[in-house]
């Protein structure tokens, strides 16, 4: 029996916006940071639960508080109760009626409610002796199910169908699990795309891409036409008909303006378009797949909760689908989107980068794998090479996969130095 | 010229709970609180901006934090130049990519921006000696779309299509202005249907409520149908067949509950139904409209943005458009809400009770009636009769209509006596 004794947060900031690394057209210079939590409890285990929020910089500190809210909840309180129901526990904070009216489920409060939720998880794990992976692999259907919140999913998915989801997945989970182990889980890289990078650096990247057996990459585009053109033309052309090449227009684009500029780049053979238009937005990214299919619409990263994703896959407005480690409420709610993408045979292709987003969110791929889709066919987990060596159990990349995690935790524990070097202090507030 | 010196935020709560006042079937013992800024100025005028997040308690702080965020944008900023380019004051605050990260343009920092957008509304119009309905009335078509965010709206609304609804309620402008300074604007009171209270509390307070001149009355139901079914019967015999009785389940139902729990209750002749399931689902609102046609869906409060209103208004999700007044980013982006309402001739009736919404949101109301839609015919503003004795300048509600507020600003400020008297002090914290 132990107890919560704290919620320690931190506000940490890596000033990434100096090299832009990381631009986009929506985002020109992020500071990758982390509203990061870490879980204390009185049991002479040593074991910490961490967690976080990935943000890009200013507004951090509110993230940090709307964490150092859920303290008030969970201090004082029994930790194996917690851990032994997940699902419960999950709810409880979801569905605390005074903290969903921030929201609801979306936003600040939903993400920090996902950090906590996320460290609890990495906590069980660590407990357990094992990655997050393997401890959510094998639990059983009726273990799976009870994590989940059905409310508001019923006209997509109900419980018996996720558990028959879960059931037939379970076939063959062991072989997959051997195969997984030994061949990895596919990785595509963004590294070389960044809007702010020149072309000779775009063809650099893209052949060590191409080198390191990487199949998939992926550019930013959406700031100009002419530009993107010649941009995707040198990725074509650099790393040949067999490599796939996504495009990632954060958002940039009205809905006619995306099917425009779509189509005037689909001869380059275009593995997806991401993000073309606001993520709220149901009926327009169903317009923009009508309007440029076959070529695939993806998005996910800033979809604010199942609902949302749930009315996407209904209208067909995406055609993959990608979660994201910090964006949801944490692990039970993107086990819930993974049924859901079984549930309409779409793929998921998480989104990760950042800081510590790759660290968490291969646990939910291979999860999907083992146990929910079973396959990881037109799967890919997006790879950037960023910032992997502040955290204890850095991602391992290499031939093109991402290596399952032996660790025990969720990844998402973050080296004390780093923590503590790159803690933001107020006055080093750039001008804004 | 002058430059703004301080955003000072109070963590204000006052502990409804304790009497159900504000119960409802999610909701069942809100404390209602407001995340309160104050902008203030080197002007010697002595005038300060007032605005604020609505919030219904555990989770002010972090919206607190939200908003003193943004401190770091303002302080220091040349006054006029942000008064007089509103339209580009909102979307350097709402587009800042670092902080539009942690939405976008929901949640949280959404509101907090909404807090701080409405507070130097609040400040124009003190300044010019002007209530806000009146200011944003005598602006121009022109003026008023340059207040618009247009992005994401393209679909169903250019900002052609507004200066053309704009231009045409801009004839006959004058002489609504005479009427509505004559006969007010129509009111429809929640004060008897809170879930909490007994069948005769019910009784008594329909009765008080049509004595009080009344033409329409709100219940909470989505708790208990058997309840509902009494409780709504006790009203329709208590009020009669000419007073209007709208439903309000607080986004408890599943789709398919909605419709049978709504159809046991269409006997009663029901006004509208308001938020029937999670205010995220688009698709679901429109399939319960179209399942309780003709009864009315209404929604709004828990709407996130303009994104998602105009879809629910190109789906037919809703019948019954209500805004609010601290959920989405401010005055600029309910202007585009009303925007897009009168482009799908939905009326407007807004969300209102809380802790001073009433007092803001009637600027809308008004402002719509003389300027967008052009009438409030089918159009009534929520009135709760709670809090009001702290605000500097009170709504004016009598003989079932609001009476168009005369004193300069936005009607957000709150007693100076008050703010201090219910600042939160951690250790007050009830146990969770």
């Amino acid at each position: 029996m132990s107890t919560i004794t704290a919620l320690e947060t931190t506000d940490v900031r890596f000033p990434t916006s100096r090299f832009l690394d990381g631009s986009d057209a929506m985002n020109p210079d992020p500071d990758y940071s982390a509203a990061y939590v870490r879980i204390l409890t009185d049991e002479p285990d040593e074991f910490e639960g961490h967690g976080f929020v990935f943000t890009i910089g200013r507004g951090n500190d509110a993230q940090v508080a709307a964490i150092d809210t859920l303290a008030g909840y969970l201090v004082g309180k029994n930790v194996e109760t917690l851990l032994d129901q997940m699902g419960e526990t999950y709810r409880w904070l979801t569905n605390d009626s005074q903290l969903r009216w921030l929201g609801p489920e979306k936003g600040v409060m939903h993400m920090a409610t996902g950090a906590v939720v996320n460290a609890l998880w990495d906590l069980k794990a660590k407990r357990a002796a094992v990655p997050l992976w393997k401890l959510l692999a094998d639990m059983s259907p009726d273990e799976l199910v009870e994590l989940i919140d059905f409310r508001y999913l019923s006209t997509a998915l109900t419980k018996e169908e996720a558990l028959s989801i879960l059931r037939q997945a379970a076939v063959g989970k062991v072989d997959r699990e051997v195969e997984l182990l030994k061949f990895g889980y596919p990785a595509y890289t963004t590294t070389p795309g960044w809007l702010g990078y020149s072309d000779d650096k775009l063809r650099r990247l893209c052949r060590e891409a191409v080198r390191d057996g990487f199949r998939q990459i992926k550019l930013k585009v959406g700031a100009n036409l002419e530009d993107d053109r010649r941009r995707v033309g040198i990725a074509r052309a650099t790393v040949g008909d067999d490599v796939a090449i996504a495009i990632d227009a954060n958002q940039r684009w009205e809905v006619d303006e995306a099917i425009t500029w779509i189509r005037a780049l689909q001869e380059y053979d275009l593995a997806w378009v991401e993000e073309p238009t606001s993520p709220d937005d149901i009926l327009g990214h169903a317009a923009i797949a009508r309007g440029i299919a076959p070529t695939p619409v993806a998005t996910g990263e800033h979809v604010a909760n199942r609902v949302i994703f749930r009315q996407m896959l209904q209208e067909q407005s995406l055609q993959v689908l990608q979660i994201d480690a910090s964006r949801v409420a944490g692990m039970n709610e993107n086990i819930a989107i993974l049924l859901l993408a079984a549930k309409f045979g779409v793929p998921v292709c998480p989104h990760a980068g950042g800081v510590g987003l790759c660290e968490v969110v291969q646990h939910l791929s291979m999860f999907d794998y083992l146990a929910v889709s079973g396959t990881h066919t037109g799967r890919t987990i997006e790879f950037v090479d960023h910032l992997h060596e502040h955290f204890v159990n850095p991602v391992q990349v290499h031939s093109g996969r991402y290596w399952p995690p032996a660790q025990p935790g969720s990844g998402a524990e973050m080296l004390g130095a780093s923590r503590s070097e790159y803690t933001f202090i107020e006055c080093e507030s750039i001008a804004i």
